[in-house]
C-alpha cells in the first residue's frame, strides 16, 4: 500500500462519511430512519449513479477499497457489540422460547414457500428449488438492529425477541448451509449427518460457553485491565475482547456479528458496562455508516430496470421470491408466545436477507446449479427486503402507537 | 476482499494490540516511554523474530496488510490531531522564532555534515553527497509527540518548540525535496527555482489559510453540526475535518500528520473542545498503537547483523552516518531563543527521522543513484533514530530533574 493509495482510502472514508450523514440527516427530516439514508447514499455513490466508489467483489479489489470494506465490517461488528452491550441477557432468556419459535418458523416457512413455489410454478427441477428455498432463510440483523436503535427502540420486548430469534436463525442457517452445501459438493448427493451435527453442536457450544465462561472470567480481565498502567486499557480490552469473539465465530462459520454481539451481552453484566458503552460510542459512530453506505454501494439498480430485457425475463420468478421472502418472515412473528407483543413487528424485523443468503447465491451460481436469472433474483430479494425493513418497522410501529391512542 | 481475508485482518488487529499492550506495559515498568515497547513488539512480530506478519513494501500488499496500513496511518494522524487539540495555537506563535531557528539549524546541520562527511570522508561522488545529506533532514515528529505524551510533557514549552519546528521542518523538507528530486529527474542537473518555489509557497499558504479560515469557520460549522437530528455529529464532524486537511496536506506534499495537527490546533479555539478530545480519545487508543507496532514491523534486524557481510562492509558509513544525523540535531536545540528553555530536550526531541527519509532513500535507489550499502545506512539511521529517542528523552527529563532538585 502506498502512501497514495493510504490517502486515497482516506478520501474514499471522507466521501462515505459525508454521504452518510446528508442523506441520513435527509431520512430523519422526512421521519424515516437514519440508515435508509445511509443505503440511498450509497447507492448514489456506486456504480449506478455517480461510480465515484465501484466495488467489483472478488479478490482483485484495489487496496484502497479493501480497506473500506474492511471497515464496513467494523462498523457492523461495532453495532451489535453496542447492540449488546445495552442488553440484559436475563431478558433473553426470558424471550428465549419466543425467539426459538419465530427463528424457526422464520426458516422453514421460506424455505418451504421457496421450494414449493419453484418447482410447482417455474417448474426448475428439485435441486434448484432445494437451493432457492435455502437462499430465502436467514434473517441478517445488521439492518433491524440499526432501525430499531434510529427509532429508540432497542428497548422492547419486540426487540429481543427478534435480536434472539436472529441468533438462532444463524446456527439454522449454518445447518442448513452444511446440508446444501453437502448435497452440492457430494455427487451421490448424499450429506454426512454426522458433519452437520458437529457444525451445529460446534455453534452452540460456542455461544454457550463464550457466555458463561465469559461472564465468569471478564470481571477478573477487567480487574487486570485496569491494575495496568497504559492509557485506554478498558477501551482497548473491551474492543479486543469484541474482535476476538467475532473471529472465533468466524472461524466456527458463524457469522462475525453473533460473535460481537455474545461479546457485547458478557461485557453488559460487568461493572464497566456503563464506561465500555461511552468509550466505545464514537468509535461506533465513525464506523456504523460505512457499514450501510458500503451495503448501498454494492447494488446495482440496472437489476430492476424494466428496459433491461434481462432483468425483465427474470421478473415473474424475482418478484415471486421477492413476496416469498418478505410475507413467510412476517409470518414467523405469530412463533411469539404470550401476550402484549407486537408479533408484526417481530415479523417485520426478521425480513432483511443480506450475506447469508449471498454466500448461497454465488455457491449455487459458481457450480452452474442456479442460473444467471435465478442469481439475480435472490440478489433482488437481498436488494429489497433490506431497503424494505426501516421504512416498513417504522410504519407498523406508527401503527400500533395510532391504534393505541 | 473476501470475508476470510476481512477476518484474517481482524486477527491482524487482534495480535497487534494483544503485542502493543504487553510490551507497552513491560516498557513502562521498566520507567521506559511505553512506545517502545509498542516498536520492540513490532520487531518481535515482524520478519526478523517471529515472522508472523511480513510487510514487503511495495503495490503487492495482499488486502489484509493493506488494511493495516491504513490503519496505522489513521493511528499517526489521530495522535497529531489530538497533540493540535491539547495545544494552544497563540503558545506556538509565541515560541515561533525559536521554532523558526531549530528547524532551520536541524536542516542545515544535518545536510551540511552528511554532504561533507560522505564526500570528504568515504570519498562518494557530489550528487551522492548531497543525496545522503538531503535525507537526513527531516524530522519525522510522530514518535516524539508520542514520547513527551507518554512522559506527560506535551504541555512544556519544550513541546511547543519540537512540534513547531516540526511543521517547519516539513516544509523546508518538501523543498529540499523538490530540489533533489529536480536534480535526479533533470538530465542536465539544473532545477526550476519556480517549481521549488511554488511548491513551498503552497505548503506556507496551505498552513496559514487553514489556521486562519479554519478558526473563523469551524464554530460556524459546528453550530450545523449540532443543529442536525443524526447521532454523534460533532464527534464525525471533527473526524472529518482532521481527515480533509490531512488529505489536502498530503496532496500538496506536506505530511498527512501537519494536516492532522493544523485541524488540532484550529478547532482546540471552539468552545467543543473537551468534548471533541474526550470523544477523539478511545478512537486514537485504539488506532495509535498500531502505527508504532507497524514502524517496528519493517525494521529488518539482519542490518545489525555483525556476521552479515553486507551489513559489516556499509558499518563504517552507517556509523557516521547514525552519528551525524544525532549530533547535528541536538545542536539544532542552541536554536531556542531565550531563557528557561532545556535546549538539549528540544534538540533530542527532533532526532528522528522517518518517512520523508524514507522517500529520498526509495527514490535514491530506484534511480541507481544511491547503492544498496548506502541505501542500507539510510535505513539504519531511521531504525536508531526511532528507537533511541524514547529512551533519550526520557534520560533528559530525568537528568534536569536531578539538576533542579
Amino acid at each position: 500500500m502506498t502512501p497514495d493509495q493510504t490517502t486515497q482510502a482516506i478520501l474514499y472514508v471522507i466521501v462515505v462519511l459525508i454521504f452518510a450523514k446528508l442523506f441520513g440527516e435527509f431520512a430523519e427530516r422526512l421521519k424515516q430512519p437514519a440508515v435508509l439514508g445511509e443505503l440511498i447514499a450509497g447507492v448514489i455513490l456506486g456504480g449506478s449513479v455517480l461510480g465515484w466508489i465501484r466495488i467489483n467483489t472478488g479478490h482483485s479489489l484495489p487496496p484502497q477499497l479493501a480497506v473500506l470494506t474492511f471497515l464496513a465490517e467494523l462498523g457492523v461488528i461495532l453495532l451489535l457489540f453496542e447492540v449488546g452491550l445495552d442488553s440484559d441477557l436475563e431478558e433473553f432468556l426470558r424471550v428465549g422460547p419466543s425467539a426459538f419459535l419465530v427463528a424457526t418458523i422464520g426458516v422453514i416457512g421460506p424455505f418451504a414457500a421457496g421450494y414449493l413455489v419453484s418447482s410447482l410454478v417455474f417448474h426448475v427441477s428439485t435441486i434448484v428449488s432445494v437451493f432457492i428455498g435455502a437462499t430465502l432463510t436467514a434473517t441478517s440483523v445488521g439492518i433491524t438492529a440499526r432501525t430499531l436503535s434510529d427509532l429508540n427502540q432497542l428497548h422492547t420486548k419486540e426487540a429481543k425477541i427478534i435480536l434472539g430469534a436472529a441468533v438462532i436463525d444463524d446456527v439454522l442457517g449454518l445447518i442448513i448451509l452444511a446440508v446444501v452445501s453437502g448435497m452440492v459438493s457430494s455427487s451421490s448427493g448424499s450429506i454426512s449427518l454426522w458433519e452437520i451435527g458437529k457444525t451445529a453442536l460446534l455453534a452452540v457450544v460456542f455461544l454457550l460457553s463464550a457466555i458463561i465462561i465469559g461472564i465468569r472470567i471478564t470481571p477478573f480481565l477487567l480487574k487486570v485491565a485496569k491494575s495496568l498502567y497504559t492509557r485506554g486499557m478498558i477501551t482497548i480490552s473491551a474492543f479486543l475482547f469484541c474482535l476476538a469473539l467475532s473471529w472465533i465465530a468466524h472461524e466456527i462459520r458463524l457469522a462475525t456479528i453473533v460473535g460481537a454481539f455474545a461479546a457485547g451481552l458478557i461485557l453488559a453484566k460487568t461493572e464497566d458496562q456503563a464506561h465500555i458503552r461511552h468509550r466505545i460510542e464514537p468509535v461506533a459512530d465513525i464506523f456504523i455508516p460505512i457499514f450501510f453506505v458500503m451495503l448501498g454501494l454494492s447494488v446495482n439498480i440496472a437489476y430492476f430496470n424494466p428496459f433491461n430485457p434481462e432483468a425483465r425475463s427474470a421478473l415473474g420468478l424475482t418478484g415471486t421470491l421477492i413476496l416469498v421472502a418478505i410475507v413467510m418472515k412476517v409470518i414467523s412473528g405469530l412463533g411469539v408466545l404470550g401476550r402484549g407483543v407486537k408479533k408484526l413487528v417481530v415479523g417485520v424485523g426478521m425480513i432483511p436477507r443480506g450475506e447469508v443468503g449471498l454466500i448461497f447465491a454465488s455457491l449455487g451460481l459458481s457450480r452452474g446449479i442456479i442460473t444467471v436469472d435465478e442469481y439475480a433474483g435472490i440478489i433482488a430479494v437481498i436488494i429489497v427486503t433490506t431497503f424494505i425493513t426501516p421504512p416498513l418497522l417504522k410504519a407498523v410501529f406508527s401503527f400500533h402507537r395510532r391504534n393505541a391512542a
